[in-house]
This record gives structure tokens, C-alpha cells and sequence, in this order.
């Protein structure tokens, strides 16, 4: 697997990632039918730096990087991360993570927020955990899941050394 | 005093008061220097509703209401309040606090929620708690005061019946 920074013509082998996954309606905080041109504004023009993850010379996952809040609080980022559902279990995600941390420092963050992890994606929950992110907030019932309704979500965060 | 919906042009009131409590680096994640465009794009562009607090015509307060997260999350609204340092004692944030919560409900939000309280701000702590917000998480270190250096950020959150 190779990591490297998404060009412009990549959006296209991340929109199927991308559409996928934000229909399904149980993990990202992003509008169900985001249209494509909405899709790359998010993912690709808003952050700082966005990354794909190729195997085989297939995108297999992506995130991107950005500074969560501005002035006093931009010593801090926000990444997000998806993989394709044919390519989960081999450890990707776990991969980008590790990967973003290393680029964040590069860009000279301090810390590392991810501002809405939904409780009941366990599998994601336990990378984080195991990347060292600690649970440091739950929102009561602020993600509206496509299947369980109202869920709790999580904030995590890790100091970067 | 008399809360109303901001008008464009009110933001001549509103600037000085943004701009000396942003200016300052000590409550609030805006560059310190933010322009006035720019401060105009996020008290008044970026968000769904802008109000002002008036005592005898003069604008003594301020609030935003935006939707916290797209999609699953927008259920979720955040606000932001400022005051004028003149105007402070007088029951002013807790007004536009109360009177921002009437507004939440009738724009259909099932919760409101602050990102970025700063753990330092003892005074805005006090209010939020006694509206009824609880601190549901606490992000260490994530933002640099002027003063006193890097400091833990609260996340406060309520549910709105």
C-alpha cells in the first residue's frame, strides 16, 4: 500500500468511497446525498491536504487534514478518514491514521480532534484508541443514525509529541 | 433591553464589540486580527441568524445561531455570544443566552451545543451552567490564551425540550 497527497483527478476514484459510504447515513456527519461538486469542496477544497491510499494502483482509502479552529484554537487538527468496503480489515484505516499523525506534525500541529466520532461505530472507536486517542467527550445523542435513530457521539483527541 | 434580529448594517455596532473581545485572545478562536470582512462572514454570513441586544438603541450584545454539523448532525445548533465590555454585569449574556434557546426550538433544533469554552472563562462557565448546559467534554491544552498559554477547552451541551 502506498500513501501520497490527492490530486485533483483523484476525486474521482473518492467519490464512489466517499458517496457510499455518507448514504449509508451511520458515520459521517454530512448530508446523506451530498452531490459530487459538494463532495470535493469538503473533502478536497476546505482542508489543507488530502491523501489517498493505493493498492495495486486502486484508491482504497483517503483523508484529508485541516486545522479544526481558527486563531488560539489552530494548533489543533481535524482529520477524517474513509476506506472502500471491499478493502476493509487489512488494516488501511489504521494506516491513514498513523500516516496523518506523522503529516500533522510535519505541518507543525500540537494536537489532533476528531469532533464527532458516532458511538456505535465501534470499529473505528477501537483504531482511534489503539492510535492513542482518548475519549475526552460524549454528545448526547447528536448523531441521527439511519438505522438507531438519535446515538451519542464521541469527541477524541491526542496530543501529538 | 430589547433582543432583536440583526440587520446588515448593524455590523457597524457589532464590529467594535467583536473585534475588542477577539483582539484580547482570550475566549474566543478567531485569528486576533481577523478583518473586518471577515469577521463580518462568520458573526453574520456563515450563520442562519444573527441578533442584538439594544439598551436605548445602542447595541450592547450579540449572538449567532448556525447549525453545528451537516446531515445526521444538524439537529445540533451552536451560538456564539459577545457583550460590550461596557455592558457587562447586567444579566446581558444570560438574556441572549435564554432568548437564543427560544429561537433553537422554533427553528426546529433538538439540541444546542459550544465547541470551544475556554476552561479559563470562568465567568461564561457560570452562565452556561445555570441555562442549563452541561460540560460534556474537556480538550486538553487546545487553546493557546494570550496570557496564560495553552489551556484545556470545555465542549458544553444541552439538550432543548
Amino acid at each position: 500500500m502506498q500513501i501520497r497527497q490527492a490530486e485533483k483527478n483523484d476525486f474521482d476514484a473518492i467519490w464512489p468511497i466517499f458517496s457510499s459510504i455518507v448514504k449509508l447515513g451511520t458515520t459521517y456527519a454530512y448530508a446523506r446525498d451530498t452531490s459530487k461538486e459538494e463532495a470535493y469542496r469538503l473533502w478536497m477544497g476546505l482542508p489543507e491536504k488530502t491523501f489517498v491510499a493505493e493498492i495495486d494502483g486502486n484508491v482504497v482509502g483517503t483523508y484529508y487534514i485541516k486545522t479544526n479552529q481558527a486563531g488560539p484554537g489552530s494548533h489543533v487538527c481535524n482529520c477524517g478518514y474513509m476506506v472502500a468496503a471491499n478493502a476493509r480489515g487489512k488494516g488501511i484505516a489504521n494506516a491513514l491514521c498513523e500516516h496523518s499523525q506523522i503529516i500533522a506534525k510535519e505541518m507543525g500541529y500540537l494536537a489532533m480532534q476528531f469532533n464527532l466520532v458516532v458511538s456505535t461505530n465501534e470499529v473505528a472507536i477501537k483504531i482511534w484508541l489503539k492510535q492513542g486517542f482518548d475519549i475526552v467527550g460524549r454528545l448526547p445523542g447528536a448523531f441521527d443514525h439511519a438505522e438507531y435513530g438519535l446515538v451519542d457521539a464521541l469527541v477524541m483527541f491526542k496530543t501529538l509529541n
